[in-house]
């Protein structure tokens, strides 16, 4: 492994991704559908939004890749999430879980702890909903993190060792977890966390990625960090021209649309076991 | 009929849209509502997006045009929307119908034919929805076509004849079929199908646009190609400034509120019952 | 009280905003949840589309204010609104009602009346709505009023007095009104009503300014006014570079994110009782 392997393996990443156009289910919150499909058609992918119980199972066989976020679970989500994430195991399509603001919620947290028994190819979620799901916090402020991403390196690579799944940790600083790697990205832009959507549309992202690279000699790990480094490299190009939440919005978008994967490699930071994480 | 006729047809039913401000109840997806809404904010219709089983079929004996979108489906949905479809065939009021990925589905695909039974005033859809509706085609890849417009003319022909309803074939060209003329349109921007909601807002403007010309000498087949016109003219011109996706989307907004009738006759090609079409 | 006291109250009210971060609880309609939670953002809130029966009346305790809007009401909704209502009273937590469409609509009508007798802090509402919920009107059409803001003073005044709530009536100017005072607002552009979830945030808003307001010698009243002048504000400062509506749109953003307190204050009239109005 050679000090440039992260951008090569990165770029490489980003380019099977405008290659293969992958097919993402999101079954998400009702919030963040609109800006979800938009960030996934600007990245080159193709959004579906199937969630009904009956068809979300059906349509998690043809996609390329699955995001269930637990945002604004309904009832007849609870009931088709559990089942689109087993008919994506059947089918061997990678899936992604985001447990949006579980912790003391009623519904989402039990629903959250069953679809990790599932075994998603990679978690997202911050700080807060890392160590949640890890058994190790008892949830955020609403949807917004109260911990740090350092607060929860420990219990986030636990997780990720005990489920054999990826676990990406997002703040100012991104943490992605494997069993035998971790990785720190620095990337983005406060504005970021200021337009809604952004941090779900990273999981749907995260969904094209898992589905872009089947075939390729890259992991998992790899698409998540991708799929990161993709939408912070957005918000710091989208940040040197914003007057304000709203242009930001859109011009994040335009460099979703525009970026190359060399404009994305130039633009994040990437540390591979950083001492002190590792430990 | 004169050379002329296609665009002072068109030139008519852009101004009465202008003018009558028609009230389009939308059963649609709850991924494109808010794009949905802003369009037809922005071509002078006022939007409800009225859906609960009980309300309804009352709303569509009051609106102007309904919009019926099977796109994320519900159960509730599922019983509002032949309930509305009723309610509005009985107050005459005209209705349309956007069958979004049927194909395979399990519940979109019997009710978008339960529908389709109940008399919809046009059909707006992609070629492979179209094609499935029409019994000859298994659906697309997801939301997204795999058959081309010119594949499915004459399955659509065949449906607009059989149903006595104006069928739109949405694509690169669109078609716009009715029992006795076939039109072709060429117009917008290849951006267009890159941001959501695009689609499924055509139809709720032909909803509308079905609303606007009642007690006009105009025909639903003159109205649904005014709908095509006016989003696509609008893409063109959005096109000639967009900075990628994002400012796309804003400036298309922008042209839909600010296009007059006149500028959209010049943007686009209209060919009626072209040789090879018509056959 | 001194002529400059309305202006040292709003600006009052709009820092306490910008330093308290109120965590709101929306529980609203799909088709305003994206751009409203885009505008708690931009004003410095944190929003939470909470609205699972099981999940609302939990989250309600621990939100600073909590949003009710009936907009697209569902069997769910109708289940969780009253839920969250009463929570909120129990947990002291101030709740805002907004009653879109009520009128003749067969469920949201009798809800938005079970939720009036819940003890709202506030309601916000177009002059058709205020009436409906006054009983004294049949409702506007669709969501758009059908009276004017003057037509409805004399029964939102009744409302507010039996009630004991702040009721707003929003128009082409607004008009606060609570047991013993009325507040007429001039601000905005004729462009706000245009772009969909402008008047669905101002009811957002509202609750994020009565939960920032707590413990301050501000009241109800004051809070409702502030939501109020933040928002046509911002429309004022986003007209003059508008081309259109998508551009007025995404400037609106930009302005809530980035105008002062005293910026507010310069950029809306207020009138304090005026004549004729408190007679």
């Amino acid at each position: 492994m050679t000090a440039s392997t992260p951008g090569i393996r990165l770029r490489h990443a980003l380019e099977v991704l405008r290659e293969r156009s992958p097919l993402v289910q999101c079954l998400t919150n009702t919030v963040v559908q609109q800006i979800t499909a938009d960030v996934l058609l600007a990245v080159r992918a193709a959004p579906a939004m199937v969630d009904h119980p009956l068809e979300a199972p059906v349509f998690a066989g043809a996609a390329d890749g699955v995001l269930i976020n637990v945002g604004t679970v309904s009832s007849d989500q609870a009931t088709a999430m559990p089942a689109a994430a087993r008919a994506a195991a059947e089918a061997g399509t990678p899936w992604v879980l985001d447990p949006v603001a579980i912790g003391s919620l009623p519904v989402r947290t039990p629903l959250a702890h069953e679809l990790l028994a599932l075994g998603p190819t990679a978690i997202r979620g911050n700080a807060s909903e890392i160590a949640a799901l890890a058994g190790d916090g008892a949830g955020g402020r609403g949807v917004d993190a109260t911990d740090s991403v350092d607060d929860v390196l420990r219990a986030a690579r636990d997780l990720a060792r005990r489920s054999g799944t990826v676990v990406a940790v997002s703040g100012e600083r991104d943490a992605i977890l494997s069993a035998d790697r971790t990785t720190v990205l620095t990337s983005g832009d406060a504005l970021l966390p200021r337009v809604i959507g952004t941090g779900c549309s990273l999981g749907a992202v995260c969904a094209a990625l898992l589905g872009a690279i089947r075939g390729s000699d890259l992991t998992a790990h790899d698409a998540v960090l991708a799929a990161h480094a993709l939408l912070g490299a957005a918000g710091t190009v989208a940040a040197r021209e914003a007057r304000g939440v709203g242009s930001f919005a859109v011009a994040w978008l335009d460099a979703l649309d525009t970026l190359t994967p060399e404009d994305v490699v130039t633009l994040v930071q990437i540390q591979e076991d950083p001492a002190g994480v590792t430990a």
